[in-house]
């Protein structure tokens, strides 16, 4: 389950139509998931990749999918479940910390579902990881001991959407700003902002990239968020788990260990 | 053992004396740390802190003065050691890599002399945390999927004797920054350090330290090393645990239980 349609309905190949041959059952949208009553199943709920959490009508999709695919597969048959949050990645990429934050709630709602499902069966491990860290995302940034959390949850727009609102807004930008961050600017924000929204009504493509930028620096320098890239770091990532076998995932492990830990428990 | 002589020799209250008084052994200076030959002992060897691990003639006092308590401390006795790895703080606040690398260096050999000392006496527990990170450290920034050890190991000297360095060479400072950092400078680098410099024949105090930070810049921006804050973050800290009971220290743990588990293991 997830998005990707047009990975799966090719030009050169119709996966779609030979996953339907091999006999799984197939929904198109979130709202037919529950439709998905028996496995083997496929779930292919965009064109590419789905909505942000942030600012969507499902901010628990990753969850409801997590949910339902447990469902179907609780029984007697063992398998391997791989969730991927990967949207906390698109988000820390932007330096988009609402963005990613929101990610991380509907993992967290995800976690809850799974954890549940490891104390029902306690015959399963569930094993936590990520692949980097993205953005050089820090709690607290220049000089500030503080990490402005009841800012970051008042954000009710990515930065994309934020910035066509902006535009769209005109010369009345400053209160749909407001309405939709909370955020008090400085005086050189709000310049650089005015001048870039005005840009915008003429060329609005053009200058979309720069606003969201400018918004997206506004708004971690009012929560006391630090980034130091937009592409990945290098420092080392947690590993948790629950569940049976966990003491095989403790201490220092290479990334290559945790898949092979993972093959020693699947049954031969 | 460590520094801050000044702080026992004070105006109001001669604590070194209370101290020799109550039967410690004193030593002034790390090359006397040897005399210490029995507990309870006293070692005070700097007026305040210890000097940077980078650049010094010491650069591994603090796991000298590690194997030295251990020796002190083996025996029969149950003992309580605290090290505290300080100066990587120091250096996060300056956002100084190259000194913060050195004091982890200092760090590692000590953990092994720790390491050794915990495989020879399996009854004891040895655990390692940090109470913040400092600086908003990441490995890779702005945009580089890379962090250049090499050039990190080629740096000489912390900032401040640097920046004395390159004020005192004059004309000539750009062949010390290379023979002290071996770093290509942009050229927008080497403007901004040739006005400082000049400035500093003149006015050395006041320029020092707009002169250290620009260094600094030039040495994170070619290292590809992060940084967010001079300040402390939020995020969470590592907590390594070896030896004996350290299932006590496994998972997700407030600070305050680290503290409230190691008294768990003390003998009373």
């Amino acid at each position: 389950m997830g998005g990707g349609q047009q990975y799966f309905t090719r030009s050169d190949r119709n996966l779609l139509k030979e996953f339907k041959k091999a006999g799984y059952t197939y929904a198109d949208s979130l709202s037919k998931m529950e439709r998905l009553r028996k496995l083997p199943a496929l779930g292919l709920f965009a064109k590419d990749g789905l909505e942000h959490a942030l600012g969507s009508k499902e901010p628990l999709r990753l969850s409801k999918m997590v949910n339902h695919s447990l469902k179907l597969l609780e029984g007697d048959a063992p398998f391997f479940l791989l969730v991927e949050a990967s949207q906390i990645d698109w988000c820390g990429h932007a330096n988009d910390i609402a963005c990613a934050m929101a990610e991380m709630h509907d993992l967290h709602v995800s976690l809850g579902h799974i954890k549940a499902f490891v104390e029902k069966h306690p015959n399963t491990v569930f094993v936590m990881t990520a692949d980097h860290s993205t953005g050089g995302l820090t709690l607290g940034a220049n000089n500030e001991y503080i990490w402005r959390t009841t800012l970051i949850h008042g954000i009710k727009k990515t930065a994309a959407p934020l910035a066509r609102a902006l535009i769209a807004a005109k010369t009345g930008w400053e209160k749909t700003w407001q309405d939709n961050t909370g955020i008090a600017l400085l005086n050189e924000e709000r310049n650089a902002l005015n001048s870039l929204v005005e840009k915008g009504q003429k060329n609005d493509d053009g200058v979309r990239t720069e606003l969201e930028q400018t918004l997206l620096k506004a708004i971690s320098r009012a929560t006391a968020t630090g980034w130091t890239t937009h592409g990945h770091t290098g420092e080392d990532v947690l590993v948790f788990a629950t569940g049976k076998y966990t003491e095989r995932f403790k201490g220092n492990l290479n990334n290559i260990d945790i898949a092979s830990q993972l093959f020693s428990v699947l049954p031969q």
